[in-house]
């Protein structure tokens, strides 16, 4: 019996010198190479010799089911992605595919998933260090999403002071969405936070620009894109986006010396442990410290009723750990 | 004069297969290198011969530091960070030390960040597809972050139905923190809301495990951990952890023809043109729309009071792209 194999393949960024040796690997393996027909170009020379199937880029579930046929027939398929095939990319609808044609792991078809730098780590390797504190990544495309849950995600990411890497910005046919996420931003954001749009990142028309959340609307945007907004943090800097991870919270940067009441190694202050004795002995409602740390007060109400965390924080390494074996878990993938 | 150089290499997961072509070329370019000792032993096979400075976790300023004081020198440093070097890793710092000490892209100091894939994108090719919609990266250490803010994302991740990746879930001081994160999305999403763990991706320790966001808390997490919490669509089957895109919203998944009132390559009749359409004539208040959206009134009113949209939807491509030259975006990097 044949054996076929589906290789998802993150690119990466696009340019060769970027691609992992598995994906390079997984290429040269295959006998079919499935993709975007901008992707197939980006890797033109590692594909000679194999067949190539180019679909356009709305053709996803297309790409997945042309490459299931050729993989029940035994062949060796890479459906390529640029940058990861997780993020945005084929791994997701090639699962939903396979599944509604009653594939599983057991079967003679073998699944692998090779992953990829997406757009916003190289998107942000290009323009400094913007992804250095928490971060989303939300797709202005509502050809799959309703509205109101981008919407929804826009808000949120805004109001919780994320870095947020925007992806499917903008195209010919959707030009409003990126006012609106601007609209719903610049209702928790300051109109100066740093804003980087990196077109076609380390491919020869790679073009980089700094701008802001108010003016960023103005700028050249396109499906090739990726948006980065900074948090309230984030500065640019000899044209460098940094958002910093709160080392001066701790330390002297200069000096590397810990600030006073802080200690290296261990939480800030302000950390779980100093906020929990922190509201306890405040004196505030329930409601005061709600308001004060933007937090939900049912959060508020049940952290202070729970008493459970009174035990040393110096407590020994190992003791806290879980003892296995693990009950709750589930079983590892076969893979 | 010498120049000296800073490269900010990320490993990838830290199997040598999943490094980048670039990540190998800095590393034999080096004539130093810094890194966590953890992430030195990963690329124990390409430095010898070099310059090898091995620093502990919370170093990293130190490693900072230390690598600006070899590049003065003239020598070309790689600071090694696992993952991607902008995620929570060393790039951050380092311009932080470097700006400190009054760097600026001009010096004779060169620096280049080589991006790789983060936890997210590896621990993601290994449970399956769970990033294929909007997500989010939570770090719960506390060392550097106010547990406010960290609490503050996690309850807007959670309500906006993000898939998150939690980063440093756990430690030996650290324990508390993962019970806040799950308690705090307790108050969202349903206890049974697939959860995946996934310790050491690609190196020989790996570890999977599947959960639920009711039983996490009683599995084994530690420093090693990257905790991937899906949203309200994930499911796990046959070993596997998948986030729909949307495509059954717009298609029969099967045949891949087009649902009823939906059209392929264009947005689905609940995108922001539908829905805009939809509450303009709803006659619902601006309350009520909020309410049932989920979204602020401001944000419904403003939407409600604007037409500058009234254009058609099937505009010419190019019309809507932007005519540069675009007067308000900053110039690019150097680089």
């Amino acid at each position: 019996m044949t054996t076929g194999k589906i290789m998802l393949v993150g690119l990466g960024p696009g340019s060769v010198e970027h691609m992992s040796g598995r994906a390079r690997a997984a290429i040269a393996e295959a006998d079919t190479i499935i993709g975007y027909v901008t992707y197939i170009r980006l890797v033109a020379d590692l594909v000679e010799g194999k067949e190539v199937v180019k679909k356009s880029m709305t053709e996803e579930l297309d790409r997945a089911i042309e490459a299931l046929d050729r993989a029940k027939q035994g062949k060796k398929v890479a459906l390529i992605s640029s940058g990861d095939a997780g993020v945005y990319g084929m791994a997701g609808p090639t699962f939903e595919v396979l599944f509604q044609a009653g594939w599983t792991p057991d079967s003679d078809i073998e699944v692998e998933i090779i992953p990829g730098a997406s757009a916003l780590n190289t998107c942000a390797a290009l323009v400094g260090a913007p992804l250095t504190h928490d971060f989303c990544a939300i797709s202005l495309s509502d050809l799959l999403t309703p509205w109101p849950a981008i919407a929804r995600r826009l808000n949120a990411a805004a109001a919780a002071d994320f870095v947020v890497a925007l992806y499917n910005p903008k195209s010919g046919r959707r030009a409003r969405q990126i006012v609106e996420a601007q609209r719903l931003f610049l209702a928790h954001r300051r109109p100066d936070t740093p804003v980087a749009i990196v077109k076609s990142a380390y491919r020869p028309k790679q073009r980089i620009e700094f701008t802001t959340l108010a003016a960023m609307t103005e700028c050249e945007i396109g499906m090739l894109s990726t948006v980065l907004i900074g948090n309230s943090n984030t500065f640019v800097r000899d044209g460098l986006m940094v958002t910093p991870r709160g080392y001066a919270n701790k330390y002297n940067v200069e000096s590397g010396d810990t600030r006073d009441g802080e200690k290296a190694g261990r939480s800030l202050s302000t950390g779980l442990d100093g906020w929990f004795a922190a509201i306890r002995t405040s004196g505030e409602t329930v409601d005061e410290l709600a308001r004060r740390h933007g937090l939900p007060t049912d959060y508020i109400a049940a952290v202070l009723a729970d008493t459970s965390d009174d035990e040393p924080a110096d407590a020994d390494e190992d003791r806290v750990f879980h003892r296995s074996p693990c009950a709750p878990c589930g079983p590892s993938p076969r893979r």
